[in-house]
């Protein structure tokens, strides 16, 4: 059977829902987790990194590499690039939601500090690395701002090719965000380089807001982690906390929503969702900065549009919520 | 009977389903029409007055008066007002929809010029003067770019309390543009007045392609107008083609869609349409230059955003279509 596991690298900013997806890829049989990269989101990535590192300390499993990522985004690399070559430098500021996850990403528990070390190698040199190794056949599952991916594909331009999928939470399509009516919080914290991934040519495919707010834990399946004896169940029952009081304060909604192992799941078991697929453009700038398009191809537009004859990917329309939330119950009450 | 009657101006680019729309009001029991303004879009400004006042003539109905707009859109209105100032300009381009309704807006017929002139008002003062004239009575019925009733605001104030309702052909929610997949074409035309006038506190009805794309005039339809007595119909009947070209073209589909009539319906009958209410904001440059974000209010943002604390819009969200095809036509294939 090990021959058919599929090789998963998963990029992540830990983060509350991080830590409940890590966790599912790690007790699914159908996976074979290459490695964790860390990107900055819901904490900076120096914090990221070190909570990559404590989540697998936590379930003994210290034999998954960390790769670190970018602590800046795309644009901003440029920028520092800039400043070291000619000197000048403008100021960057980070959109960290530390008031969903907790300011240490994990539901401020004040975990202590890992013992392991991330490799020396940065997240885009491990992910061009692996998309090498096994060429096809490697899925990415994106789950914070895509600097990383972007930066995968400056280092080599070949990466979307060798890549076997790259699966993205990320985006609203036909809803309003979760930054502000018009951004999904993993496009608005870099939205350059998500435009770059989605225009690629990788074979790609999204997981936007309105699939992720279908899929709630509720608080009989918390109670169900909190009476479970899984190693995983315990140490998530203590973190989630902080995520559902901010659920009940954002959206009013008793539950949480599982964006990231619902993303997880998507490339562990794509049938649990719906396809469509088309070309998605993402806003730089202005007051609707992070704001995903999707382009239906309905349409024969009269004139050159900034979609014409960009790669299409697949965007998840449909999901069967039911299914989503009962298989990550049960890969997280149980045992290894 | 007369003083229950509805007081309109009509904001017109003429544009085949602007006759169309013109002339339902002027069948429109419900309906005083005080005036036509007319604005660039399906054609240029100075070929919207000609066609304006044309159309008013083909069916004797040059009682109506018609005011000019504005030529260029307020962006470049302050770039014209710097240029005279300063002496400084930048050149401007005006998207133009002469593929959809011909080079003279209607249906390339070659009617003969009309002998009419408009008022030596502007569209944006007749719009002031009218709302002076009966506050809280006035309902513009804006179809093509909202460049008028935006500098109408800028030159009063007071004239977003003023005015009645202004029903506004213009956006695409929660659904492609019909410019490209991300803007409509009456709020591509002119972003920043689109933005000026959402957010200008007036009480505002918002008509997308979303609703608009449901109405349709089908072959069959067509086919009573032409075997139809009326002038109306009988005028129709010669640009439809034109119109209905550019739909098989451009959406693969046998009919037309009745932007401007189906708004003009909800104007009169408003009771054919249901509608939410919330923050409406437009992108003015990037990719998504001209599309608009509607705030559904259901999220609690962590942080301050375009959208908080600006005047909400009514948005239609559904239509009963057949009642309002059925409207149109019954008032089209009849004579006064």
């Amino acid at each position: 059977m090990t021959t058919t596991k599929k090789k998963l690298v998963i990029d992540t900013d830990p983060g509350i829902d991080d830590a409940m997806a890590i966790f599912v890829a790690l007790r699914s049989p159908e996976v074979e987790l290459l490695g964790l990269t860390t990107i900055f989101g819901n904490v900076y990535t120096t914090l990221a990194t070190r909570n990559a590192l404590h989540l697998l300390e936590a379930v003994g499993r210290t034999d998954i590499p960390v790769a670190e990522g970018s602590h800046v985004t795309i644009k901003q690399v440029v920028i520092l690039f800039d400043f070291a070559v000619h000197g000048t430098k403008k100021a960057t500021k980070l959109r960290i939601a530390s008031f969903v996850h907790g300011s240490d990403g994990l539901g401020n528990q004040n975990f202590p500090p890992p013992t392991g070390k991330p490799l020396d190698q940065s997240a885009a040199a491990f992910l061009v690395k692996q998309a090498n190794l096994y060429p096809g056949q490697v899925t990415v599952v994106a789950l914070g701002p895509l600097t990383n991916l972007a930066l995968a594909i400056e280092l080599d331009p070949s990466f979307p090719k060798k890549i076997g999928q790259i699966v993205i939470l990320g985006g609203a399509y036909s809803v309003n965000g979760n930054v502000n009516p018009a951004a999904e919080a993993n496009i608005f914290g870099d939205p350059d380089a998500a435009d770059i991934v989605f225009t690629s040519g990788a074979d790609i495919l999204a997981v936007g807001i309105n699939i992720t707010h279908q899929v709630v834990l509720s608080d009989a399946d918390r109670e169900k982690l909190e009476q479970s004896d899984s190693k995983y169940a315990r140490y998530l029952s203590k973190i989630l906390g902080l995520y559902y009081d901010y659920h009940k304060d954002a959206y009013f909604i008793k539950g949480v929503y599982l964006h990231d192992p619902a993303t997880l799941i998507a490339a562990v078991d794509p049938s649990l969702m719906t396809y469509t697929e088309g070309v998605v453009r993402v806003q730089t700038d202005g007051i609707t900065k992070g704001l995903t398009v999707f382009d239906t191809t309905k349409k024969r537009y009269g004139e050159i549009t900034a979609w014409t004859g960009k790669p299409t990917v697949k965007v998840a329309v449909t999901v069967d919520a039911p299914a989503v939330v009962e298989m990550i119950m049960q890969r997280l009450t149980t045992d290894d």
